[in-house]
């Protein structure tokens, strides 16, 4: 049988435990409850940083794409605005060379029609001063978006239609780029020099062959032209003065600041000397 | 006393109610523990998307910044480039006005220079001619971006200088834009009358003053042009036939698909009319 105290004292014990036990689960419960409180207060913190951070970014995005956009239609105007512009351009020189041309046409019909004067020599030469500079606009016309002229191109398709059949044209010189203004200048001087050749160059006397010769070369700081036909030479100064010299004087001295002699071997001969900066401007 | 049989049902409740809390505790901790595991992950995965969507999101932004930037410079470039494009454009018309300029140069020389035959005539007419086209370049030029002409104001500047102080010239029409190529005809085609009026047109009888009209209406289809002068008329066809005449035709019927009449009223008169769309072509 059980003795009184003992069971009294077993009894006390297992009350005191349940209670301990009791507090233990509602200690847990609380602590546990504290703990995840926190976690998730945490995270949650965490989780709307980002949100906010997502959501800024986001916007950001938005207006990047719209400003991309915006670019790239900008973009695409301005392309089709220099395409424009290229076709804008190749069209002036197209019309310029076709005014040229006008004004030739329009010179050949006052040649046909003109009987009063024996002008033509001079309808003839100023025509073919008007070729040499619509030739340079039909070249930057077809080689759009160079700024520079290959000078042997130049002089070929230039005076080769002008001396046509009347003498044989030879070229001798290396690939050579030079400026628009310098092209110009150039063209007139040998349009004038070609046109004397032509008109008194081989007066007297019979030639196998009429030769056209025009070499240069580039030694700096000059280039060099030498310019000669296997004709009479240097014959009356004085009758050529009127058709080309003084023109020719002026080309050569004050626009282009070079110097130049002529004297006879062989046939008239001209020396050109340039100084070479004067070609690339 | 106790009675044993009561103790020991009191003990043993005890005990169960012991047991059930302990398992209580254990259970409740085991939930509790899931329950949160459960939200962690929950939250943890949350937040494992967002970091990836932001990161993404960067990614995104950074790549785009440099799309805009790189566009940005594009722009810079395409913008520099228009502008060159630009200043190119004006340096053709200032050239090819040059050019004219140059070969009008030329001829003056050439009239000095020349005299063995009596062509200074000729030559004015084709240098007026050349100043006509180099007049409209020179518009080109000044009002750059214009693909139109102002037609009094071409006229104004072009033909003021030529006629000089020979006559008077007097304008009168709408404010009227024109294109550069019909722009072309018609100064050409006012250059040849402008030039017969001066060399023909006042040739007998006293003038207290000389003057030349030009008025131009637009009644759609046709645009009409007056030119006149108070002058003595419609004299010599045949010879004003060889300077001007025919180049007048030409431009007037081939190329401008117009008409035109000549008369004798109160000095020399023609009238051109021309399809409205030569004119903007």
């Amino acid at each position: 049988m059980f003795r009184s105290v003992d069971i009294i004292k077993t009894i006390k014990l297992l009350k005191e435990e349940n209670n301990t036990l009791k507090s233990k689960v509602q200690l847990s419960k609380t602590i546990i409850e504290d703990l995840e409180d926190q976690r998730l207060n945490i995270t949650l913190k965490s989780l709307q940083e980002l949100k906010k951070k997502n959501e800024k970014l986001n916007a950001q995005n938005i207006k990047l794409q719209k400003t991309e956009k915006e670019l790239s239609i900008k973009n695409d105007h301005l392309e089709k605005a220099i395409e424009n512009k290229n076709l804008l351009m190749k069209e002036i020189h197209h019309r310029v060379k076709n005014n040229l041309q006008l004004l030739s046409s329009l010179l050949s019909i006052q040649k046909r029609n003109n009987k009063v004067y024996d002008n033509s020599e001079l309808i003839i030469g100023i025509t073919n001063r008007i070729t040499a500079i619509s030739s340079l606009h039909q070249m930057l016309y077809q080689n759009f978006g160079s700024e520079l002229i290959n000078l042997e191109d130049y002089l070929n398709k230039t005076f080769k239609p002008i001396i046509n059949s009347e003498a044989k044209l030879v070229i001798d010189g290396p690939s050579f780029m030079i400026s628009i203004e310098a092209c110009t200048y150039l063209g007139l001087i040998l349009n004038e020099l070609i046109t004397n050749s032509l008109k008194h160059g081989w007066k007297t006397g019979n030639f196998k062959e009429k030769i056209i010769r025009i070499s240069f070369h580039t030694p700096p700081p000059h280039f060099s032209l030498h310019y000669s036909d296997n004709g009479n030479g240097l014959i009356d100064t004085s009758s050529k003065e009127g058709f080309g010299k003084s023109i020719i004087s002026l080309l050569i001295t004050k626009q282009m600041t070079g110097k130049y002699k002529e004297y006879s071997k062989e046939g008239y001969n001209m020396e050109i000397e340039i100084p070479e900066k004067e070609l690339s401007n």
